[in-house]
């Protein structure tokens, strides 16, 4: 076993305190990496600090992380996609069932037998718990873990692992490119990278958002043009205007406004984990528009989403703190206060 | 002008009354045609009894009637497909802009400009109010007149033009067909011609209804299958069963369990127009499902939805009264008392 020194949460809702603990022996087809920078998602703070009625003690001690990058250290006997010293990162899932009609088609995060999670997933080998990136070292089947482009800055780099995936694939799904107008619904960690690959794509970017003060952030980012949300007059003037919405909101709020600001037969989606969306269904009648949902991304679509940052010079916007601070970065995050993700600096530099 | 004798509600509310009134000369591309026939939806009845907030009196007296079925009694200078004597019928809407995307696209009862409706909507050329097919005379434009298929009964043909377009376009949009698995949500007047219809295309249909003495009738009207809505064990045990679930039910209600019904990448299409629907994103977000909405069909796609049933023999299951008997439909409609829908004998036979 691999003895690895990471930050865990020992019991639900316990501030995270480093813990030493053991991951497995490289498999052939493992690569070992040591973890360099690991984002912190929204859903790193659920994890570690769930809701009532979300608890779930059996998974605890607990390492968060699946925004992780850092360089192989070690690879497998049949490893041939890696060597010792590869810029690398991990994802949140690192394996499925490659059976079923998602992972034959590509779409992993899909699998009906449900992805292995980067943290608080059962191995589907050994049974064993997963652990996450908040930890110097990271095990992972090569077939889970990415090329990194050299040219990009780490740091940002990690946040594409999650925020860029989840909305990269629902823009190349929907086909946003050149002549088309996007709307991204949210300005957090995944809707300012989502206004990033728009305007890469080539679209012009609406950004909504509730507040006033972020309105010059979204222009700052490269939106072209920014909707406040609660300004039902400016809504109201946006019937019609979209071909793609992207609605990156954690938050339960009303869909209506936004599938009425959709061009007829184009789609609204949701990436926002929340427990329960609504809306008027007339607003998805009337114009023929679409609902649907997405989440994370397939194999081939993390290495091309990596790739197209690469050529285009795409990294997420990032406060960088020391693993140490890991619980101000989560506090923080609580609060609503970081500009736009935090990244925490976790292995030293050898 | 012509003079017509009709029923109509003369204030929102009031009972339907005779009334006799006044129709356009034709113009050159008009037919006009002896209504034998008129079909009781429930937009009939929201219509002449409109909900607190609804109310419209400017649009009274109101003759209601959309789903008509009839014999061609005159014609314009111009019409060419049409002569008297033509068996025909008209549906819910009867003029489009006929130059916006979805017009042009022949999606005419997404017009951006709203279609004209077969009653209480604005001529596009004289400005004068609809009014619908209780009445023994009915005009429209040749183009939004269809060719009825002498071999169907007439009776069972009027749902047809409301609940059978309805239901059609969205199971020809997601081309249900063998080898496919369609859920029907709800058995009323368009969930009973749905039924029947995606049998006709050759789908496994299976009825969900929240009533057990309704699933017999399901069966009865060729559902393979029933699964008893309320019954959340047996919902649980249709997880990624369907390839296609069209939801017809005229409450609010959660999408949520249906969602989760469906197979990877598959879509439930909504049909009911109710303040508002609501759903866990999680049971959109996973399986890749997406939520749509359908209402009425255009030109070309009523045409051949009244040729398919003519082939298939399908018509709706109807209870047929006379029109002086319109209140009593319409109070029945209002307690749900009815197999599967209403249908007026009209104008008397010559």
């Amino acid at each position: 076993m691999r003895t690895v020194n990471g930050w865990a949460a020992h019991t639900p809702g316990a501030a995270l305190a480093p813990w030493r603990f053991q991951r497995r022996e490289l498999r052939p087809t493992d690569v070992a990496l040591r973890v360099t920078h690991a984002g912190v998602c929204f859903t790193d703070l659920d994890a570690v600090r769930p809701g009532p009625g979300h608890v779930r003690p059996e998974l605890f001690p607990l390492v968060p992380g699946h925004e992780i990058v850092g360089e192989a250290v070690a690879v497998g006997s049949a490893v041939t996609a890696f060597a010792v010293g590869d810029p690398v990162c991990v994802g949140n899932i690192v394996d499925s069932c490659g059976a079923c009609e998602a992972c034959r088609g590509g779409d992993q995060e899909f699998c009906v037998q449900f992805p292995t999670l980067t943290y608080a997933g059962r191995d589907r080998h050994d049974g064993s718990m997963t652990q996450g990136g908040f930890s110097d070292e990271y095990v992972a089947d090569q077939a889970f873990v990415y090329r990194r482009p050299a040219t990009l800055d780490p740091a940002g780099t990690a946040p594409l692992m999650c925020a860029g995936i989840t909305t990269w694939v629902p823009l190349r799904r929907w086909e946003v490119g050149p002549g088309q107008t996007v709307g991204v619904i949210g300005l957090g960690g995944l809707g300012h990278v989502a206004v990033k690959l728009a305007k890469a794509l080539g679209a012009e970017v609406v950004g909504f958002t509730t507040s006033p003060a972020k309105a010059k952030d979204l222009l700052d980012l490269g939106a072209d043009d920014v909707v406040l949300s609660g300004d039902a007059e400016a809504m109201a003037a946006q019937r019609g205007r979209f071909d793609f919405i992207l609605d990156t909101v954690p938050r339960p709020h009303d869909l209506s406004p936004y599938l009425t600001a959709l061009r007829f037969d184009r789609t609204l989606c949701t990436l926002g984990i929340v427990p329960e969306l609504r809306f008027d269904p007339q607003a998805l009648l009337f114009g023929r528009k679409r609902l649907a949902g997405a989440g994370s991304g397939g194999i081939a679509a993390t290495q091309e989403m990596l790739d197209f940052c690469a050529a285009n010079n795409v990294t997420a916007t990032v406060e960088v703190l020391p693993i140490a601070e890991v619980n101000t970065a989560l506090d923080r995050l609580a609060a609503g206060d970081v500009r736009y993700r935090f990244v925490l600096e976790v292995a030293s530099r050898r």
